[in-house]
């Protein structure tokens, strides 16, 4: 790592040299050593079977369900397609709420199982769906709301509960962000009809690509288990559509591995986000933000968010500053999922207004956090943060697009 | 192996021994070495790009582009993704029509994309899709045709093209069987407005899961590349879904590995099918059908047409048979996909009449071909079909259910 900032000179968008030689990024990207990876491979190897709900898809099936207390783990390809297929398995139809400030798979998977969507705003503190939030948009063309578990926290599960139970709402989740998150003394996996995760490489529990569907409505699961793989798997229960959702062996083995490494994985996460909180803490207008409805959270995300004006800088500045030293600093959720295509054509959105959202798509930005990062590394970053805090009346930078 | 069949009492089915003790499954199940996996798998993980379009994903996007001589192959997940994908890319509205002898995804990915499904009847003899058997169930409501290449062979993709042409409708194309298939001089993969082929692992390119779509728009590419992502990729193109389609760089490894493979597995199949068509030509009754439509094939299948009264057995009497041989035989396309949910409750189905397809759904069947069978195991399930042949008369088979 380079030297501190000592001057505006010192900046790498400036000529200076990069605090990181390489690019740190953004993400869990954990992975098994490579003697635990060959081991589980060669099993696949020798046994012959590459997919098709193979042993070990079982076993992490069984595995999952256990950690996250759930009858149900239905392992999928991807999280994405365990929204569009959890939607298909429930019969939705008409029209599902959801927040626009989530990644654009939570609404574009209610899109690809053919429901409208309704955007809600989320709330200013916690940056999550509530009751409060949700009713302003209910209908009668809405059938179900989808609430996202964010950061790292939850929504507050039981509130959209009774609020769904009360007006005879389906209620599902998105815990793409949720594995290792406990909530009410219980891990997410067993609220409201149905949760999905996600096992993408950037998340605590990695398969390089993958997701589960979790729920304790067995009848639920056995019609996901079918429309999860056109040849049929588990028991026979009528569906009316079949795809490809299958889960590879491979797959199955990284995440088993990711599995037995998770309270490790956690650990990290929780120190590293402790020395953010605290180096962070004297830097005027920057505030990390803490998971939020949670006993235990995995700290998958080291969000902050940036006043411009006492931080001295936009949001925009400092991803762009950052760049320039090789800190991939992101910008989620930005834009709002209501200013994407096709939501922003659709006629509802032209009078949609979701203040809340739009602040935290100018203001919020992610910090490098999970198995590539270090304590030295969350100093370095800190310390350019404070840099750019302190110089920022004489740095110019132009914003990032 | 066990030795031959001399009377009904050496069946295993009767008692006997199985002809092999453990099963041999349909399908290829290629897998290259251990050694040069890990050579491959090592690179992902010093990279630390296990997935979005890395490195492996794009080598392996170019190297399939020369082998199908197209402009754009674009790797998805799986094929069942690329069809769905490739009808949003393409803008697909109202009833495609499909061959109802076909694996259920193809019917079923259209669905996904929102699309009414029209089935055709196929050619009795190659028992593919042909301008004669989709003319009679074209109307108003269709925009397009959805033709398979079968077997290792092709429905003729030129013919296809001009009645498309003609008639003003998108042609595209299931070619999961397709890799390694020419026809007119040419690879299958830049006929219509795209084709799709799978690497299941049962396919002759493996990827484990895996497909790609190929085209020679290159707009069209643009817009799968933008849809196959919820994070982009490629050329900006305005596109109205993004989902999760992506192909990781484990896929991408061993389809690489596979393709190196690819003329070796299929000189190996090409053997294997010569001595299928050698050993059951003897036989009355069962007859080894041959690609068809096609200037090279891959074989990837074996399949066989059995005439209950000349064979002495019906077909379904014959798979229960070698099933307990220890020989996987499969049924494939049965039902017709008309005769499934949901197609089989539209009123359209109601009066619908696919001779072809009913005829062909009782009396085809695949014997085992690819990696995993030699021309040891081809002669000793020859010889189990013509003991199962000589001794019909005298056996009672349960027939498979």
């Amino acid at each position: 790592m380079s030297t501190l900032k000592r001057s505006p000179a010192d900046f790498a968008f400036l000529g200076g040299t990069p605090a990181f030689a390489d690019l740190l990024p953004v993400g869990q990207l954990y992975f098994p050593s490579w003697e635990r990876y060959e081991a589980a491979m060669r099993g696949i190897f020798e046994r012959g079977w590459f997919t098709n709900h193979g042993p070990l898809a079982q076993t992490f099936e069984r595995r999952f369900a256990e950690l996250v207390q759930v009858r149900n783990a239905v392992t999928v390809t991807n999280a994405t397609l365990g929204l569009v297929m959890g939607a298909k398995a429930l019969g939705l139809t008409g029209t599902v709420v959801v927040p626009s400030f989530t990644f654009v798979a939570t609404a574009q998977a209610m899109t690809w199982a053919g429901l409208e969507v309704s955007f809600a705003d989320v709330d200013p503190h916690t940056h999550q769906l509530t009751p409060a939030t949700v009713e302003p948009v209910l209908d009668d063309d809405v059938s179900a709301v989808l609430a996202v578990n964010l950061w790292g926290g939850t929504c507050g599960p039981s509130a959209l509960e009774a609020l769904c139970a009360e007006r005879g709402l389906t209620l599902l989740f998105d815990s793409a962000h949720g594995t290792g998150v406990s909530v009410d003394g219980r891990p997410l996996g067993g609220h409201g009809a149905l949760e999905v995760f996600s096992f993408h490489a950037t998340k605590t529990l990695s398969a390089t690509e993958g997701g589960c569907v979790c729920t304790d409505d067995d009848e639920l699961a056995a019609r996901l288990r079918n429309i999860r793989s056109s040849y049929g798997a588990g028991e026979p229960v009528a569906v009316e559509v079949t795809g490809n959702g299958r889960f590879s062996e491979a797959q199955a083995a990284i995440a088993l591995l990711s599995l037995e490494d998770l309270p490790a994985n956690v650990a990290n996460n929780a120190m590293l986000h402790a020395a953010y909180v605290d180096s962070l803490a004297g830097i005027d207008g920057i505030r990390v933000v803490a998971p939020t409805g949670a006993d235990e959270s995995a700290f998958p995300y080291l969000v902050a968010q940036v006043d411009e004006e006492a931080f001295g800088m936009s949001r925009d500045a400092l991803v762009s500053l950052l760049a320039a030293e090789n800190v991939v600093a992101r910008r989620y959720f930005r834009p709002g999922v209501h200013r994407l295509p096709p939501y922003r054509d659709a006629p509802r959105n032209h009078t949609l207004r979701l203040p809340v959202t739009e602040h935290l798509a100018r203001t919020l930005v992610q910090l490098p956090i999970g198995a590539l990062v270090d304590l030295a590394a969350v100093e370095q970053i800190c310390s350019l943060v404070a840099a750019a805090h302190r110089f920022a009346p004489r740095l110019h930078v132009e914003e990032a697009a």
